[in-house]
C-alpha cells in the first residue's frame, strides 16, 4: 500500500487545495457546479485554502495531465466526477494513468458495493465501479456505497453532490491543516468601489498579514460594497475592521 | 491595432472557448459563480464548445500564464472578473503581460467612463478601469459603462453577472461559430445507472457522431438517468432518442 502523505505537516502556514471537477455536462451550462463551495467550505476550518479550481471535459489526457500538475503544486486535490458505472466514467483510469499504478477491480470494493447490490446485480457495469488504482486507499461511501479513493494526495470522489458531501466525511481524518484563517466582513451602502478605492489600498498597506476583498453590489437603486477581510490574526482583523468601519463613515453620502 | 484573428474560420467542425473565472471569493465558495454557464448558453447556438474552464485566485502569474496557454489552446478565450477600480483588480495587466504589450490610460476608454461619472469623480482609482492593454478592442458595457476589451482571442468581461451578461450583446458579431450542435434529453424514471450502462455503450458504438452523457439522479423514493445526447446531426440524433426510449422500456421495472 502507499504510504499516506501528510504534505500539509510540513508547513504549517500554508496549506492550499487544488480542485478537478470533471464532466462535460458542468461546461455546456446544463448542470451548475455546486460541489467547489462545497469543498471550499468544508476546508476552511481544517486550515486549508483553494488555490485553483478546473472544470474538464471528459477527455482522458486532459484529466490525466491536469491530476498530475494539481498533484504537484498543491497539498491537496479533489476531484469530483466521473467514478459511475457508464462508459463516459473514467477518472479512476485517469488517475491511475497520472501516478504510473495498475487499476484492477478490488475485493475490497466489491464488498462496499456488496452492502447494496445481490450478487445478481453486480453486472458488469456496476462492477466497474471496484476499479481501483493499485494501493489507493478506499473512500467511505455512506450514500450509495460504491467508494471513493485516495491516491498520494488526491481525493476521487463522486459527481453527484448528496454523494459527494457524503464522502467527504471520510476525509477530514487525512487532512494535516495549517493555520486557520479567519474571516470578517463589512458591508457599506450607497458608496461606490471607486470612492473607496484608495482608502482601501491604505488600509491594506497598513497591514502586512491580511488580504482585503472589495465585492461591489447593487440594484435598480441602490449600490454598495461587501468588503471581505482574510488573515490568520484575529486581532488584526478587529483593527482592519475598525479602520474599513471609519472609511465608509468618511464615505457616506449623508455625512 | 492588432488584427481581429478568428481562429474559427479555419474550422466549421469544431470550435471551442477557455473560460478563466478569476477571483479568490469564487475558490472560498462565498460566491457562487454563474457566468460559466451564463457563457456557455450564450456560446452554443454560436456553434462554439466550452472546452475547459478555470477558477482562478487574484495571482498575477497565474493569471498570465493561464491567459496565454488558453488562448494558444482554445479558439475562444473569456475572463470574467478583475476589471473593477480597486487595487486587487490586476486583470488588465494580467492580460497585457500575457501577450508582451503596453498597458496605459486610454482616451477612448475614459470617454465610456464619462458618460457616467462627471470628471470630478473620475478619481485615481475610477481612471484605473480605462487602462486597457494596447491595441485591444474595447467591449461595450451598457450596464455600468466601465468598458470590457478584446485582446486577439481573448474577451476580458467584468465579474459582476448583471455586467458581464451586458457586455456579452457587443460580442456575438466577434464570434465565427463552428457546426451547431444539437441536443436531445430523455429521462428514465426506475432505472438505475448500472442497469443501463451495456445498452448505453451499444447505442453509442452504433453511431459514431454522437456523444451520450449519462447523469443519474435520486431522492427519497426513486433513482432516475437523464440521458443527454449531443450531434451535428438532427436525425443522427432522433434516431438515437429512440433508441434509448427503446433501451429504457426494455429495462423498466413494470415490464
Amino acid at each position: 500500500m502507499l504510504r499516506y502523505i501528510a504534505r500539509g505537516m510540513t508547513d504549517k502556514k500554508k496549506v492550499t487545495a487544488g480542485i478537478l471537477l470533471i464532466g462535460d455536462e458542468l461546461l455546456s451550462g446544463r448542470t451548475q457546479d455546486t460541489n467547489l463551495a462545497t469543498i471550499a467550505k468544508f476546508l476552511e476550518p481544517l486550515g486549508v485554502q483553494v488555490g485553483e479550481a478546473r472544470i474538464l471535459s471528459d477527455n482522458a489526457d486532459v484529466i490525466r495531465d491536469s491530476v498530475r500538475k494539481f498533484s504537484e503544486r498543491f497539498d491537496y486535490v479533489f476531484t469530483t466526477g466521473g467514478i459511475g458505472p457508464t462508459h463516459d466514467d473514467i477518472t479512476a483510469d485517469c488517475i491511475a494513468a497520472a501516478f504510473g499504478l495498475g487499476i484492477s477491480e478490488r475485493e475490497d470494493a466489491l464488498d462496499e458495493l456488496r452492502k447494496r447490490y445481490e450478487e445478481s446485480e453486480l453486472n458488469a457495469a456496476r462492477r466497474r465501479m471496484a476499479r481501483i488504482p493499485d494501493g489507493a486507499y478506499l473512500i467511505d461511501n455512506p450514500v450509495s456505497q460504491a467508494p471513493g479513493f485516495q491516491t498520494h494526495n488526491v481525493f476521487t470522489l463522486a459527481g453527484v453532490p448528496q454523494i459527494m458531501r457524503g464522502m467527504l466525511a471520510d476525509i477530514t481524518h487525512r487532512i494535516e491543516g495549517g493555520a486557520k484563517v479567519y474571516q470578517i466582513s463589512v458591508e457599506a451602502t450607497g458608496i461606490g468601489e471607486g470612492n473607496a478605492a484608495a482608502g482601501l489600498a491604505e488600509i491594506e498597506m497598513k497591514y502586512g498579514d491580511v488580504s482585503i476583498g472589495s465585492y461591489p453590489w447593487f440594484n435598480e437603486s441602490l449600490r454598495g460594497i461587501n468588503f471581505v477581510a482574510r488573515s490568520v490574526s484575529e486581532t488584526t482583523l478587529a483593527q482592519v475592521k475598525s479602520d474599513l468601519e471609519a472609511l465608509i463613515l468618511l464615505l457616506s453620502p449623508e455625512r
